[in-house]
Parts: C-alpha cells; structure tokens; sequence
C-alpha cells in the first residue's frame, strides 16, 4: 500500500475519490433490453438468454421439486453454518419492526403509523463465480419479518446453497434468469414472473443500470449501487496482520473494491503492509487483491479528530475502527453503512452472520442513505382519527393556515363540519 | 362526477390509471441548467434567473434582518395557528425516533443501529399562488428532530409566513432561488450554497424532473412525485356535505388533481353529486376544481371486499374512510399514503395540523414508498461488536460460508483471528 503521509486537507477530495463510471454507453444497451422484455415477456426473455448466455430457457421458474433437492446436495457442515446465519440475522432485523403508538396531539386528534410490508417484492442474485446465498438471507430474512406476502427471486445460478436459501426465508417464486432481462421481468411482470413493486439486490453494471432506469419508471429500488469498500482506522493496540487480512478479504471482490486504512501510527502502517505481502502469498485469488491493495491508499494522519473528520468524509460501506475505546469513537462516526469495533470484529462477520445486514451503501452514500433492514421491505402509513371535540379543537387552526395559502376549499372542508356542529 | 356502476375488474386498470407525463422534452429542458448552475455557481443562478423569472438576484440569500422581520409582518391569529400546528407536528414526529437497543445474536456478538441525522438537507419550496409554508413545518420538523446539521431552504418566495416558519424549525441558511437551479445549487453546492446530501420538496415538472436527474448522481431526493390524488370510500353513514367538500379540497389542486369516490350505496354516490355541483357555486377557484371533478369518478362497488381490493389496488396518496367501523376497516389496507378516518377527519386537517405529514406518496408510489418521517432524514448505522469468546462461537460459521462463496480471504480473516486465540 501506498503510504501518504499528513496529506492537507485541501488534498482528502482528490485522495478519497471514488471511480466514476461512464453509464450512458451501459443504458443504451440496457434500454431495448428492458423495452423487450416489457413488449414480449417471456419470449422476450428466452430471446434475449440465448443471445447473451447462450442458453436455451425452457422452464423459467425453478420447480418445487429442484428447490426441494437442493436441501440434499448441501454438506450438513454448510446446513448448519446458514441456520445460524439465519437466527443471528432473524434477531437482530426482528428488533427494527417498530410498534405502533397512538399519540393525541391535541385533545380528540389521534394519530398513528402502521408498518405494512410491500406486497409483492423483488430479489435478484447474481450468478459469477461465488454463488450469493448469504445475500438471499440478508434480502429475504427482513422480507419475512416485513410480512411481505410476494417475494420474488430471480438468478442466472442454481447453486444448491441459493435455492435452499431462498426456500429458508419464504420465497414465494424463484426463477432462473439473470441479468438486466431478470430486472425488468420484476419491474413489468411477464406471463411467468410477477410483477412487483420494489426490486433488491446486487449485480453486475448492466443489473445495476437497469434497476437505475426503472427506477425512474416508479419501481422502487433498494439503494443506488457501487463497488464495495472498506475503510480500516487503526492505532498501536491495532495487530496488524489482522488488519492486513481485513483489507484483503474486501480486495478479493475484485480491481474495482476501494480498501482505505488510517492511522495516527507509521509504525502501524508499515507492519500492516508487512503483513500485506506475506498474506497476499498464501491467497488463490492472488493476483486480483494485489491489484485493489495496489490501488489502496494507508493515510497517516495528526490525530484522532482528524481521522474521524476524514472518515465522515469519506463515508465507507464498511469501517473496521480497531483502535482503543472504538465503542466511544463510533459515536462521532456520522457516515457509514455498517461499524466494526475492535481487533475481533472483522468484516466477513457482518457479511454473514454477525446478524447486521450486508447491503449496505457504497460510493459515499452512506451520507445519505442506509443499509437494508426491515424499513426496507415496509411502508409506514399514517392513520388520524379526529372526534367531534377534536375538529372544534383543530379546526381553527387548520382554517386560519388554508385562508393564508388561499386554499378555500381545504378550509371549507373544517367549516362545513364545524357549522354541523352548531345545529 | 361520472358514476361507474360494477365495473368489472378487467376494467379497473385502465378507471384506476394516473395520467401519463413525459419526462423526455423536459429532461431535455432541464439538463443545460443543471450544468450551468454546476460550472458557474452563483452566477449561472443569476443569469438563470434573469432568463427565466426576469429577476435580478444581487442577494441570493435572505438576510437575518429579512428573516427577523417576517414575524412583524405575520398577524396573530396566523402565528398562533403555525405554532400549534408546529405543536402537533413535532409531538407526533418525536416517537418516530427509534432508540438504538443492543441485540447479543449469539454469546460474545452484539449488533445495533444508531440513527444519525442526514448532515446537510435541502428544502424546495415553490413560489406560486400559495405560499406552502405549511410544507416548511411539515419537511423542518422532522430534519429538527432528525438532528441534521445543516438545513438550506431554498425558495422564490418571500411570503413572510415561510420565512417565519424557516425560523421556527431552524433553518440554517435561506435562499430567494427557484425552479430547476436551486435543485442544482443544492446538489452541486455554490460559493454561497451548500452542497446537501438529500432534497425535499414540491414542485413543478422542471424541479420534480430536476430532482429525478440528480437522483441518478448520488443525491438523495423524498420521493418520486406526480399529482395530488384523495380516494374516499364512503357508506350511507357519511354526510355527503362533508364528502363533497373533501373531494373539492384536492380538486382545487388542479386539473390533474385525481379524484376517485368508492361506494356500495348508489344513493350516497348521487347525494355527494348534488352537494358538489351547490358547493362549486360557493369557490373563489370554481373553474380550476370543476375541470378536475369532471375528470373525476364515483364507483360503485358490490361489496366492502371488493371496496378494499380496488382501493389497495389504487394506492391513493390520501384515503379519507368515512364509514362506520372506519379503523377496523383501515387496518384491510395495505396501499395508502395516509388515511383519515370517520366524518370529522378532512384531509385539510392532515394537510395542516393534526400532526401526521403531508409529503406523501402520489401516483400509485404508496405501494413501495413511505410518506416523508424523521426516518427521511436520518439514516441508521449499525455497529457490531465481538468479543474473543464470540469470534470463537460464530467464527466457524462464518468459515463455512466464506469458502462456499469461494472468498478465500473472508475466510482468513476469521482463521487468523481463530489460530491466534489457540495460542
């Protein structure tokens, strides 16, 4: 890792940039994808799978009996290893169904929110080389809970591993088809697919235009994506081959992961990449993390305010703070997706089975947005209930501020009611 | 108002269906003033606003003497009715905060979620024929309860009720820019605008477009927007007076206002008819509200079955319930923005005061997204902590799934912390 030693701050845009990708070439390849899909369905689909998989799709939707053998083609070490994930993840995602609470805002005005789970949801899971069922559990465990009644899965892998997943948290359809076809399937339905009203999920540019697009069409999306990130800060009480291997296990996504690590200690820096080389030996995916860890930058700072400054700056999916009192410093962390506190608390534990949800804003979203939870999968409607007392009680109000933004009917809607109350 | 009797639910898409806009020639429209606004700041504002509004913009922000003297201006009965709908807006907003709770998912590993407010918001509040002041409390006071740190206003509008209330609910900094451009202030940042990480707000079709093109860059934005609509589903214990004034308040909205009366009784559906057409006489806006009630339609429906599919099946913004058993009903419904319930809850009163928001899903929206809360401007973080004991317990799980997915150095990450321990 480069080491860049007190940079000004004058200096933190340019080093903590994210790559820009160029999407309009991307959506104009997408754009008659979704456009077939929409006009022909599933002939548009089996259309477009030849074409780009060269794949001949006979039956779209997995079978119950496929999805019933996947459970004996898993190792029982495997088995075991996702009904923990699964119960430290259920957990954790009950706890964020929040109950509802009537409040009286004035006398006789009553007012709540229900949590509704979205009817009918979408998940895609990407095929590739690591088959994604941690993702179907981070995606449908939350769906469980939200009580959303459709929750659709589409992917181009038939990894046993996935469809045991997706049968653990209730999918309800799971169909094999992959790539921005599968999104629009979602966004528009087809004879075989429902159609449904919010699409989650990972993939590659193509899947994460088309999910852009249809956004714009009033589907709604889980977040806006981009390559995966983590930020280490780290200090003396840090052990660095623990944080070499940190910085690894999120280079190991590929050339496009962004891996950043802060320090007050050159010292910590330099046995961290130390401790980079003799790893980077014993990896399988060798040459593809040493060309991320290429990229990476290890930034020595003056002190803890400014690392924290610089960290909010930055606004990582994931922030590993291995250093002494980390609990005290997350608190003045403001932008993140999800923290880790302490020297045994690596990420892959959040990306599995900590209980947190692994889809989680990247590319300095987090400024803005969350990671998936239950919200998720939920809509908060709100419900008033206004007694006779209630409306002679609110309704001057209500009148006084129509007239002021001369909407004459919205108060003649309360004057209508408290004249019926005169008679 | 057009009575359709039974129709059939092959039928129901195309009586259900908003209007279509297109976005295309207005994209067009409003890209070259988002670049401008970006490569000239300040004074590609100023230009705009010369070209657009005939405006010379010396100032752009409003000073604190201009704010100060809002208050002056405003009489006492207004600022008595602002400060008790400001009231029971912020009681109700304040249980939306969700306490942050620790959850040990297994021995050794706790997880939780802190909820953080957005650090720079932005509100757009239109100029017009009405100064939506009431749309300041209702997207300030949760960013107040939110925490943000930083919340621009930006609006044409002078109307000192707006100013007054920016006061109230702290706004930091307010700015006399409208249209498209202050979409792009906010988005961008300016030398005298801040650059926020999420916009609220109404608009026309050039800011509501605005706010969709920087959306795709990054920005968050409230939520897609269209039309305002109400959906009254009414039985014979309604009074038709109050049904039709209900109608009449959305339809002075506009033209593009949707309108939509469900009933079982023919009769109440014909006594809401009579009342509209005496009380149009009586509205100053009588030719704006007619155009929209003509494009309006009155249903009548078999059953209260059949009531609630079609109803959940439109997904109104607003859905006013005034029928006996109206809160047992409610809880059928799963598509709404908001519902009022019984014969003394107009819409007006969510619109202004009884303390639930008035930024809300339009245009069929509410089948995946939320109206406006304080969860809009916060976003919540989650934290995990493992001890040596709980990376002993979840660890070979986490090992288990890292090697499935083929992520050797997942899996390391987890060994190394492991092999360390048997030390």
């Amino acid at each position: 890792m480069n080491i860049i030693s007190f940079p000004e701050k004058e200096q933190w845009p340019a080093l903590l940039a994210r790559p820009v990708f160029e999407a309009k070439d991307i959506e104009e390849k997408v754009l008659p994808i979704l456009a077939q899909v929409k006009e022909q369905g599933d002939e548009g689909i089996r259309i477009l799978a030849r074409k780009f998989d060269q794949t001949e799709l006979s039956d779209l939707a997995f079978s119950e009996a496929e999805m019933a053998a996947a459970e004996e083609k898993l190792d029982h070490e495997l088995k075991e290893a996702i009904h923990q994930a699964y119960r430290n993840i259920y957990a954790f995602h009950k706890t964020q169904l929040q109950p509802s609470e009537k409040i009286e805002t004035m006398p006789g005005v009553t007012c709540w929110r229900r949590s509704v789970g979205i009817e009918k949801v979408g998940i895609y899971i990407p095929g590739g080389s690591a088959p994604l069922f941690s993702t179907v559990l981070m995606l449908g465990i939350p769906a469980q809970i939200a009580g959303c009644r459709e929750v659709v899965l589409c992917t181009p892998s038939d990894h046993p591993a996935i469809l045991y997943a997706a049968k653990l948290v209730g999918v309800t359809k799971a169909f094999r088809i992959g790539g921005a076809q599968a999104v629009a399937a979602m966004a528009y339905g087809t004879e075989s697919v429902p159609k449904v009203y919010k699409i989650f999920g990972p993939g590659n540019q193509y899947v994460t235009t088309a999910k852009m697009l249809i956004s714009k069409e009033g589907i709604a999306i889980d977040m806006p994506a981009g390559p995966s990130e983590v930020a280490v800060y780290a200090d003396d009480t840090a052990v660095p081959d623990f944080v070499a291997a940190d910085l690894l296990s999120q280079a190991e996504h590929g050339p496009d992961s962004q891996v950043i690590l802060v320090s007050e200690s050159l010292t910590l820096l330099e046995s961290v990449n130390t401790a980079l080389q003799s790893q980077l030996e014993k990896l399988p995916r060798k040459e593809l993390a040493a060309r991320s860890i290429a990229n990476s930058k290890a930034i020595l700072v003056r002190s803890q305010e400014e690392a924290i400054l610089l960290l909010n700056r930055y606004a990582a999916e994931h922030l590993i703070l291995s250093i002494q009192n980390a609990e005290a410093v997350s608190e003045k962390i403001i932008n993140a997706g999800s923290i880790f506190l302490g020297n045994y608390t690596p990420e892959s534990c959040g990306d599995y089975a900590s209980g947190t949800n692994h889809t989680l804003p990247t590319n300095g979203y987090a400024k803005a947005y969350s990671g998936v939870s239950v919200d998720s999968f939920v809509k908060k409607i709100t419900v008033q209930s206004i007694t006779e007392q209630g409306i002679r009680n609110i309704g001057p109000t209500v009148q006084a501020m129509a007239a002021a933004e001369s909407l004459d009917a919205h108060k003649m809607a309360v004057s209508i009611r408290l004249e019926s109350l005169l008679q």
